[in-house]
């Protein structure tokens, strides 16, 4: 309780002082400020100087941002001569002060100016910003790639599970993080609010985001679930205004409808992994009553592989599908199509099961998150998604993973060894059928 | 607002998880813990690692724990061959995949698993913790201090200034806050809780901490502060019982009488400068009657270095002096000693400006930490501190250090460029007295 | 800070409490359990009795709450025999024990009960609630008046000024509060999320309201700010989507331009004043520039009124008001309409002055209510509102009241001694204007 | 979530603003600050106007206090002749406005008084205060119980059950609160804060009290318990330093062991039964293993009641017991006492169930608190309470009270209709044991 409140002021504090933070002034050139900084006179001014080198850089221009990335990555990079020398020290002799001197050698200069940007309110926000606006910059100048990868391996020392809280996202969160949750949105988008209080209030809905107490404000991942009764087939049920209410205490099964990062700055440092495990340990605890967690996920990349797999096939069946998914959804009456199921999770389960990238691993991302993540294939669904966007990448089919406590960790090592994909029998068994053989029939 | 209690709930959380965390058992020994976390299997099993990983350390016994720091250090080190060849490649190429080898290959295995550990509630202060017994075995184990680089320098990048929160501390502080703060006051010893109350609920007294969101129980740093009318000349006054107090509105002084570390753990990770100058910010802003920001400070060293200077001196002053410094307080009757005031304000002006340590710093630690920041020698006190400690390490006297906000950088360059101390003149010109010259008399 | 934890807690608390009320059942009529709650049982059973009461009450037909609201009329009065005897005990011997006898007798029963029944988290807002039906009853049984008057003695007691709670409603406030505030606002309507954004985000705009602890979820009044340079003259600009912000420290006036009262079922409690003197206390505390507080306020009956003094006059000017009142606003051009502007001026003038109920109050709601605060009538503004509503009640014009702190309090008693209102000069001048002899041209 | 630190800023705030309330200077007379607070003016300066009445009032001396309360019992009256008149009024017809006029004639003018005082930041405290204050001054003069009458109507409207909130009080409790548990604690006193913290920071122990918003850190009752396996016989080994912790979940029971009225001022409203009760109902949703609630209560008067009733007696047995009571506790070896046991708990069976107040209640207040709670007399502990006080009061027995929810509301019910006590078998069969007839022996 104490410790509750406790936080409450600081954060009070942190928020007033943000004011500040906007009317610093410096006349001086950002590489200036970045020198002044890294000197001995950034010890002594360093909230100032880190206060000016923000707010100057949030007015530079991309042209003047990519030359200030530019400059980054050649003037305060580390310089390979030197490790070289204090790693053939540190051979000789194994002490600690070797080690340090190889240490420091061996950490590009500009890690140590980031780690000093980060000393005034909000810089922790301004800086995931910035190497957002360094990932844009880096297709067209691919040798900043060298920047990114010290922010990258700076975020993940910064942005550890450790420090990450998790929070409730409901009815009665602040206004202005629900505004970023309709936002960030990437999978089923949320078109107002009444949309999004369809998602968050009702008492068979969830919604959790991971946090970082630096940037209170903004969420880094969250997902989205639904407490139902028995494995969800289609997400048009999952999300229909007018469906019934589940009683969330008799509810059995939670579903990960929706899973968003919310921060193109973190690229590469991972939540999602963990906002699962601890919402579904956190769900199990509060409503002993769920015995499943099993997401309804897309299946995005399904469609495109099918365009080239069977570009040159003249096979009726293959014909047809192609007709299907190139066509607009709702010119198809539904019923018109029950034949093309069989094929259609055929062809799925093939994309699923055989398809990999050159390392092995399966081609749907999707698929690489939740098998990655210990999870199996649990079930093919047809007629899932009607949306156009649902019917584009996959004619309409989404999957189930299923995250089962009992074998998630086994499922994860032999993902993580041979990629081996765990799958439910009805799904492996699609493997046998020949969807080429199959005779669609129209009514 | 909507913000404090979205933080309050998750801060609620992380607390309630902390009983998992006690109840977790892994029989295997805490090296094979070790090394499941940083295998593949800790990816999907972190959480339950790390928290059994934390257990078992927990109820090792000191050489067990050695033994552990002692694989640490043999086992989780890096490879200096490999990291000479990836700096080679990297002075071949300088390309980002180059860069992120080098990179990797030089930094030791341990620093992962100290990463991963990071995971569960509470985790970050037991790592704080575990460094501490690392510290209090690396006297007889020095081959430990290769971990020990490793945890400081994770450890700045994890409490890095961005992440601090600055919170008062006053008498509606929780209770299991409150006493630490007791626990931890380094400089003039909290007896009790009445003792605290008279440090803290005054409006003339304030007191500041800095916390990390991580370890929300545990000050890292704080200071203790009186408001008074003019400098205070003796710290006696500043604590009276009986002292009048200050309307906190029409105080002009701030007096900084009390700095505390209190995270043995966190040994190299400065946060003392931070702190005075944010608290010092914020009372300007919140009391502008406040005019001048001062410290009333020990002398620590003073009586160490006089008996080794003037060992051999058979000056008739100095060895009056000795005798002086040598008694038990309170022997001497302050009538008597008036003399001795202008004989030992000399000697302390040369301990403080003349005496170095090799590199140019001043012998004086306190006196390090305040130049340091900035500050200048703004006042020699005589009978400031009548303690028995007081006495004895400084014959009673104590310094009052000068913040002065439009000097300190200035100061501050002037120091670190060739350790040049900025002092008052007084204190200046008690370099042209000579002591051993002064006739002591006794009434 | 510990404090605000402190109370965090506990409200969180309540919450988690309000599930069980919504489950409890009980089969008796809902009369039966007013007796219970009132009896012996009550004392122990209280809590179950007053939810199951407020759950029956809450599924009762309209009907069915009119026979409840008779009986309680009926069965739950004070017996006035009863009390003229105590009376004349009390007459007879001053003593507490008559006394005490007194005040009891002179009690309906059915405020026993109402306060019993608030002893379950919740209970508050739905009394509330219940008095809100009970209103809307009275039109058709105006024998629930007494029953009214019960509500209204006890909730000026729960609702008193030492409970409420001012707080600042912002972008950062939970939604389902937010929601509140655009479902209640009275004054100018707020469309949706985005015109509400631009009411509460931008750096010149305050929103304040009232809560009662026992309702932490209902604002019971709130007042929406405009800071601004100047008076203004028109909701238009100040409401203007495009118009430019204005630096908050830089403003010089606070304009309350909205004023609602949320709950109907506190009618008769009155919280607005209170309200708008707390505001600017607070507001000059926080921002000093601010000299002026004033309203931008309707003139809700002020063509009503005209319609009704001047239905007979054929008067050139007055029929050619008459068209222009009762045209749709935006026929006219607004500068055919320059003439209109004094005549009109004059009306309002008159309205304003010389237009009295019976006992001697102005006749437009709103100066009752500023004036009664204390406020004068400071300045009327031609085309200052020229939405349909504002031009259908006041052919577009509104009047700003001035709060000024020096003379409120004088202003105030000359009011309430003898409905004296205080005007600016400027204002009264125009009584001394004719507006039947202007002569009204069309461009 | 949104709306915990919704609750918080308006507390932090409520709290800036009692700084104010310090400096508000008036040097009228306090019976003028009255007559102004409650004539017109009071309703637009009545914030200053009360915050001046109670700066003045809580700087009178007592004599003046006394004349203070004199005139509010004389001056601020109702008139009973208009009671008479509004009451005949309405037997002749019952209107809602005869109802208002009647309800009006009978309420004294001070309740008036005292509703617009409390319209400054910490008011209800002064009030509460002001209250303390009467009641010890009535002693002396009766005459003010008039007074304190309409004090204790109006705390219980305000003080109503629907406004408590119930709070844990732990080791994080915030210092301020802390040291307020220590002061109010009335039955086994609290030595210091070490003996503070064994009270509430074991696993096995816990604290609540009842806060009122307006009150925040004032507690206005709370009870300490001990979690135990099975019912405990002695408050010696409950409290003994050296016990071992019971973990938490596996206890069965839940010992009520100290139950403190916090606020002389409230004296009359009733806090402690819903306090039992609410504690208990969270208790076993909380942890589930408790399936017993229980007291370890005093027996305060038993003693008293001994040396009146048997004044006279010259029986052996009674004489040996009446030096026993009369002993300092310790001049007798526990073992010497073993035949006392009998004879003594013969007699508190009949001080519990045969002596009565001449209304039929039962002698014993603690008994008459925890009976009219509905709990049942469970267990007559011998040796239980070996302090000083325990001895003296009762000869160190003790009693425990069961709070068994199946059974509290008929026991309730029996006990509201005619004072019948449930009692346990054993302690009703004492009652055949004639303690005279015993022969004691010594060892």
């Amino acid at each position: 309780m104490g410790r509750i409140s406790f936080f409450s002021e600081i954060l009070t504090n942190v928020f007033d002082q943000r004011r500040m933070f906007k009317s610093v002034r410096d006349d001086r050139h950002i590489d200036e400020l970045c020198r002044a900084l890294l000197s001995e006179k950034g010890e002594v001014s360093g909230a100032k100087l880190s206060a000016a080198l923000l707010a100057k850089y949030s007015n530079l221009e991309p042209a003047d941002k990519t030359s200030f990335f530019a400059k980054l990555a050649e003037n305060f990079d580390l310089e390979p001569q030197d490790v070289v020398e204090a790693a053939n020290q540190y051979l000789t002799g194994r002490s600690p002060e070797n080690l340090k001197a190889l240490v420091n050698a061996a950490e590009p200069r500009r890690l140590e100016l980031l780690r000093r940007v980060n000393q005034v309110p909000g810089a922790t926000e301004q800086l995931v910003r910035m190497r957002a606006d360094l990932l844009s910059q880096m297709g067209e100048n691919p040798e900043l790639a060298r920047v990114d990868a010290d922010f990258e391996h700076l975020f993940s020392s910064w942005f550890n599970r450790g420090f990450l809280v998790l929070k409730p996202i409901d009815w009665k969160t602040p206004a202005n993080v629900l505004e970023k949750i309709i936002e960030y949105e990437a999978v089923h988008a949320i078109n107002d609010w009444d949309d999004l209080r369809r998602r968050l209030e009702p008492e068979d809905r969830r919604c959790f985001a991971f946090f970082h107490p630096a940037m209170p404000e903004e969420p880094l991942v969250f997902v989205e679930i639904a407490l139902t009764m028995g494995i969800p087939t289609s997400i048009d049920d999952v999300l229909a205004e007018t469906r019934e209410h589940v009683v969330e205490t008799t509810a059995n099964t939670a579903v990960f409808y929706s899973i968003s990062n919310c921060q193109r700055g973190l690229r590469g440092v991972s939540f999602g992994n963990f906002l699962i495990k601890q919402v579904a340990s956190d769900l199990s605890l509060d409503l002993p009553n769920i015995k499943n967690f099993v997401t309804l996920s897309p299946i995005p990349g399904f469609t495109r592989w099918f365009s080239d797999e069977y570009a040159q096939s003249d096979n009726a069946t293959i014909e047809k599908i192609r007709m299907f998914l190139g066509s607009t959804q709702g010119t198809l009456d539904g019923a018109n199509l029950a034949g093309y199921e069989k094929p259609l999770k055929a062809l799925v389960a093939r994309y699923f099961l055989n398809e990999k990238q050159p390392g092995g691993k399966p081609i749907d991302p999707v698929a690489r998150f939740h098998l990655g993540n210990g999870a199996s294939l649990m079930q093919l669904n047809w007629m899932a998604d009607r949306s156009e966007k649902g019917h584009s990448r996959s004619g309409g089919m989404m999957v189930n993973y299923l995250y089962d406590l009992d074998t998630i960790e086994a499922n994860h090592e032999a993902y993580a060894q041979s990629y081996e994909i765990k799958a439910a029998r009805d799904i492996r068994a699609l493997l046998k059928v020949d969807p080429e053989k199959l005779v669609l029939q129209e009514a």
